[in-house]
């Protein structure tokens, strides 16, 4: 499926850093939005940016995210122009000046117009994706859904056409005579991990932590 | 200072959940604008949103942020209604129903029209302030920066005036009737650690690593 490119939001770490750079093939694209559940959409209301944290997930040549039929972000932007961002943040760059002390990250911006899921089993199978993307095996295991359930629940969904991805990484970009520069410089790598599971205290005696918990790993391809 | 209440994005979550509350109070917003630096920064280009990953720093009653004055974000966003939002992710709260499952987290949300900084030795001094609060002793040895690398940074801010905080902690909140479901239910905490620090291979030798970079912790209040 052919991408098409929207222009870099900064073009000035590109032209300094060799190891930053904006890439625009969905295997790149995708590989970040599969890694990070947590994304920032953007949509305007009354003529003034409103940016909220969600969860998405990938199917194919879409994004998708949910959240409550009555909440504001899911009726404000359905058939709106909206900015799903999705970054992680992989290092502190440590440099010998403090403008050349940077972040290595990822990040994907996709852009478009969000459209409605509105056909209840089309939702169903939507949740029912991403909840075995993050937890394989867990929702033929839950309370089943109800149809009430269902209903309050809105689904967003993007096309992954206008999208693009900006990757840093690597050492400090100094110029060369700064290098001798008495400073420690490197890279302080930054990293998601998970805590020890916490049982919910009113849980039932005898229930193993399954699998798709003891194995989950927070922004990692899963 | 009065912080003027925003109206909360997502009612939904409030009301569903006693440990999923909106906050206004300054303590609150300061403490998770402090803890995490790494904003997403919304702003409209030619009616549609757009949102990037930038780092922030606080500095009493505003934020601050900064890129390239070329960059098209500094450029659009000054004298633009923009929204500044911080989230840090806590947690995986996996519920005995599809749709109580959901994160534990904490976001601040802050609304206004950005400023740019423009007196170079203000510029000099937020930058040396952002520095300094992430690694405290660093910028005095740092090689000097160079009035072409100020005037290459550009420095937007916003008052937190209009600001709101967001948290959602604890455990899942199934209904009582769910509690008895034999699924796993509780929360995977998720962690933001640093791993080992890297030195730049072009190092000279002999520079020991400074306090500040193995004392430094990414996602905490410093």
């Amino acid at each position: 499926m052919p991408v098409k490119p929207h222009p870099a939001p900064s073009a000035r770490t590109r032209a300094r850093r060799l190891s930053e750079k904006a890439a625009y093939d969905r295997d790149t694209i995708n590989a970040i939005l599969d890694a990070m559940p947590v994304a920032h959409v953007g949509y305007v209301l009354d003529g003034a940016p409103v940016v909220m944290p969600t969860l998405q997930w990938r199917e194919g040549d879409r994004i998708y995210w949910h959240g409550s039929s009555a909440s504001r972000m899911q009726r404000k932007s359905a058939a709106m122009p909206v900015c799903v961002t999705v970054t992680l943040t992989d290092g502190m760059l440590l440099a010998r000046s403090g403008l050349e002390h940077s972040v290595n990250y990822r990040c994907v911006m996709v852009f478009g117009t969000a459209e409605v899921v509105s056909d209840p089993a089309a939702k169903a199978r939507h949740l029912e994706t991403m909840m075995e993307q993050m937890f394989p095996g867990r929702w033929a295991t839950l309370r089943p859904m109800t149809a009430q359930e269902l209903k309050a629940t809105a689904i967003l969904s993007l096309p992954i056409t206008e999208a693009s991805a900006k990757i840093s990484a690597g050492m400090p970009a100094d110029p060369v005579e700064d290098a001798s520069w008495p400073v420690w410089a490197g890279v302080l790598p930054i990293q998601l991990t998970m805590g020890a599971p916490q049982p919910a205290p009113d849980m039932p005696a005898g229930i193993d932590l399954p699998d798709h918990v003891s194995t989950y790993r927070f922004g990692h391809k899963s």
